[in-house]
C-alpha cells in the first residue's frame, strides 16, 4: 500500500490541450489538488474547477482540497532571491501537508499548468517532500505554453537541423541571447527582456495563449516592440495578472 | 470556399497522448493523410490507423490516404545533405499533391508524431506548397517525444531558473555541448552522440518512449553507457528501426 501522487499536466489553459491520459488520470484520482497563489488565484482556481467538471465522469467524485499560497515573489532584483526561497519553503510545506492527508492507498493529483517538466517546479519539491512522507509519483505530459505558442502562431521552434533554447527573461536581461543558437524561447519573463532584444530579431510573442484573452503579435521586434508593450500593459490590466511566451529567431532575412 | 490543413499532433506513441482537441480534429477532417518512410514506414501506419479506430465517432468516416516516401537519408555525412534535399524534395511534392486533391471546401488532417512545431518538417513544407495550391494551415499541438521522456523518467527538463537547449545529435558531434546551459536534450541521433559525451553527465535515455517497447536508462554516462549502447543495438536489430531521445546534465553533484 503506497500513496500516488499524480503530477498531471492540463495544458496551456485551452481544454482542448488536455490529454486522454490526463482525462484518465483525472478519473483515477481519490483526491485533486488545487494549489494557486498570488493575484492569479481567483480566476486559474475556477478554469482547474471547470476542467475537472468537464472530464470527471458521473459517479466518479474526487475530493477537490484547495490550498493558496501566500509567499509573493518580489521582482526587485535585490529581494527576488530570498522571496523564490519563502515562496518554496511554504509551497514544500503546503504539498507535504497535503501527500500526508492522502489515505495509505489513495492517489492524489496535483493539476499542473502546461508541462509538469519545463518550467514547474512541483516535480521538485515533491522530491524534497518524499523526506517526510513516502509517496510514488507518476507524471502525465502536457501541452507546454511553448507547444501552445508555436501551435497558435503556425510557426516550428527550430528550422531543419537547428537547435532551440528555452530560457528565462532573467538570463537574458542577465547575459544577452545565448550565443551558437538561433531560436531562443523565454518564459517566466517578468524582467520583460523583449524590451531590450535586438530589433533585427523576428519575434512571436503570445499572452494567455489558449485562452479567452488570447493576444498575439508577431514580426520584426522593432517593428512591433511598440505593440506588444501597449497590449501587454492594457491586458495586465484588464486581467489582474500575465502570463506571456514568445519566440525570437536570428536572421529574419532567410524568412521565419 | 479553403481548403483547410490540419497539422494534428497525436504524441509520441503512446495513445494516451492524444489530446482532446487532436481527436476533435480527427473527426473534423474530411480526409487523413498517414505519410511515413523508410523501414518504419508499416510499424507507424498501423499505430496510426489503431489512433484513428480508437477515437474517430462511429459514423464518421474520413477517407485514409496512405503515402509512402522512398527517399531515404544517408548517414554518411559526405552524402547527408543530398540526401535531405532529395527527401524534402520528394515530400514536397507529395504534400502538394495530397492537398491538391482535397475539395475545395474539405479538411484534410496530417497526422504528425509528437509536437508539429518541434523538430518535424511538416509546416516549413506546407510552408512551400503553398506556391502551388491555397489551403489554410491549422496546428494542433501534442505531446513531443521531449516531454514524453521527462515524464516516463520522473524528472524535469530544467531546475529552477535554468535554460534547456534541444539540438541534434550532429550538432553535438560537430559542436560539442553548447555552452552556458546546463541542460541539454538530444533529438534524431542517428550519429550516437552520447558515444562521446562526457563521461561525468547525468543522463536520462529513452528509446520508443510510450510504446510497448520503450526502454528507459539514466545515471552517470561514464556508468551507463554500455548499458545504453547495448539495450539500443538490441532494441534496433528487432524493430528494424530506433527512436531515441535523451536528457543531459551537467553538474550531476548538485543532484538529478
Amino acid at each position: 500500500m503506497t500513496r500516488r501522487v499524480l503530477l498531471v499536466g492540463i495544458g496551456a489553459g485551452d481544454p482542448d490541450h488536455l490529454t486522454l491520459g490526463a482525462v484518465r488520470a483525472l478519473n483515477r484520482a481519490d483526491v485533486v489538488f488545487l494549489v494557486d497563489k498570488g493575484p492569479v488565484a481567483e480566476d486559474l482556481r475556477a478554469r482547474r474547477r471547470a476542467l475537472l467538471d468537464r472530464v470527471v465522469e458521473p459517479g466518479r467524485t474526487p475530493r477537490v482540497v484547495e490550498r493558496t499560497l501566500t509567499a509573493v515573489r518580489d521582482r526587485d532584483r535585490s529581494r527576488y532571491d530570498a522571496g523564490v526561497e519563502a515562496w518554496r519553503a511554504e509551497r514544500l510545506d503546503a504539498y507535504r501537508d497535503l501527500v500526508a492527508g492522502l489515505g495509505p492507498d489513495e492517489t492524489g493529483a496535483f493539476l499542473v499548468w502546461g508541462d509538469p517538466t519545463l518550467y514547474d517546479g512541483t516535480l521538485a519539491i515533491l522530491d524534497d517532500a518524499r523526506a517526510g512522507v513516502d509517496f510514488e509519483v507518476e507524471v502525465v505530459p502536457g501541452i507546454s505554453s511553448v507547444s501552445a505558442l508555436a501551435a497558435r502562431h503556425g510557426v516550428a521552434l527550430n528550422r531543419v537541423g537547428e537547435a532551440v533554447q528555452l530560457t528565462t527573461g532573467r538570463r537574458l536581461v542577465d547575459e544577452g541571447l545565448p550565443a551558437g543558437v538561433d531560436n531562443v524561447v523565454v518564459l517566466l519573463d517578468a524582467h520583460e527582456a523583449w524590451r531590450v532584444l535586438d530589433e533585427d530579431l523576428h519575434i512571436w510573442w503570445g499572452a494567455f495563449v489558449g485562452m479567452e484573452r488570447e493576444i498575439l503579435v508577431s514580426g520584426r521586434l522593432g517593428d512591433v516592440r511598440d505593440e506588444i508593450a501597449e497590449r501587454r500593459e492594457r491586458a495586465e490590466q484588464e486581467a489582474g495578472w500575465m502570463f506571456d511566451t514568445y519566440l525570437v529567431r536570428r536572421r529574419p532575412q532567410a524568412g521565419p
